[in-house]
């Protein structure tokens, strides 16, 4: 699979971002269900054994192409300061979460849960890339001495996070200003005094 | 199905009950996915004319059996103090989330989409019931006059347990006694002044 990342200009590249394209469509339209190489093959015009020889399985490639899909729409703030990096970030998430599309392609990944391994793998994949390029942010407040060092970056955007994804996956509401503020104080409150 | 509860001790309410275990007998085990009346009439002793009858399709099954599993495994703490009521909530909410069996039903009923717009409100069905019952510790506190009126008791409590949600269904981490105590204060912050 790296071997396609070889030529990044190249025709192996162009392969892949039409490949990860057409999953991604396809992920944003119908879900998970149903997905398969051979919808995916039409669609981006290459041959299954293309698929198959460089992914293996349906789900080496879902979890390529909804990494790629994180990395694209949700650009991750960087203005010198934790509390404005943090607001711009979940203002991103939040438009990104409230999209039909998005919330489809969300429940699909959450759903993912099987007793085969690479389904898991794929699903905590998936998360582990969102969540880690957030972290990014407090990384760069700890960097800065903005914060102390032995804060735990995950956990502060999980309380940025947490309010805001229960709104758009469980009770289906949507994030308003007032929400927003206190989930970027909740946040900011995990930064304050690590160990208490 | 209204007439299901009739006589609450009696034959209906006894089948009701047996047909209801066995639907979240099938949902912890296996998940949504290939879930029927023809199994779960064999496990609750019942035929499927029965299950048709009373329910019409298994999505209303699953959601009246995942809406009565919410209520069984869930008590809603009554202390007269909302930040205890808060902190009891919350742990039991935490320790049921992090039951791999209870993690696999959410995410089956997460993943309940379709164009059918039943299965979708079954969805909403099990949400709103749990939320609401924990909203119900707002709403009391609010009586007391121990926080303002115009507090909104659902917001409070996505914010008590966003980040537990996050962690149990997302990042797969488990959510320690800081992060708790974290998630209670920032509910607590939702209270204080509502206007902001």
């Amino acid at each position: 699979m790296d071997g396609v990342n070889a030529r990044p200009g190249g025709r192996s590249a162009r392969i892949r971002r039409s490949v990860l394209d057409a999953t991604i469509g396809a992920l944003l339209e119908n879900g998970y269900d149903g997905l398969g190489f051979r919808d995916i093959a039409a669609t981006a015009d290459v041959s299954e054994a293309t698929l198959y020889r460089r992914w293996g399985n349906i789900t080496n490639l879902v979890a390529d192409a909804v990494g790629e899909f994180a990395l694209d729409e949700n650009p991750i703030p960087d203005t010198g300061v934790l509390e404005t990096d943090l607001r711009h970030l979940l203002h991103s998430v939040v438009t990104l979460v409230e999209r039909p599309d998005v919330q489809r392609l969300l429940r699909g990944v959450m759903a993912l849960s099987s007793d085969d391994g690479t389904v898991v793998a794929a699903r905590r994949a998936f998360w582990h890339s969102r969540f880690e390029r957030g972290a990014a942010i407090v990384r760069r407040a700890i960097e800065r001495g903005e914060i102390p060092g032995d804060v735990d970056p995950g956990e502060v955007i999980e309380m940025l996070v947490g309010a805001s994804y229960t709104r758009a996956l469980l009770t289906e509401r949507r994030t308003d200003e007032r929400m927003l503020e206190r989930s970027v104080h909740a946040a900011l409150a995990m930064c304050d005094a690590p160990g208490l």
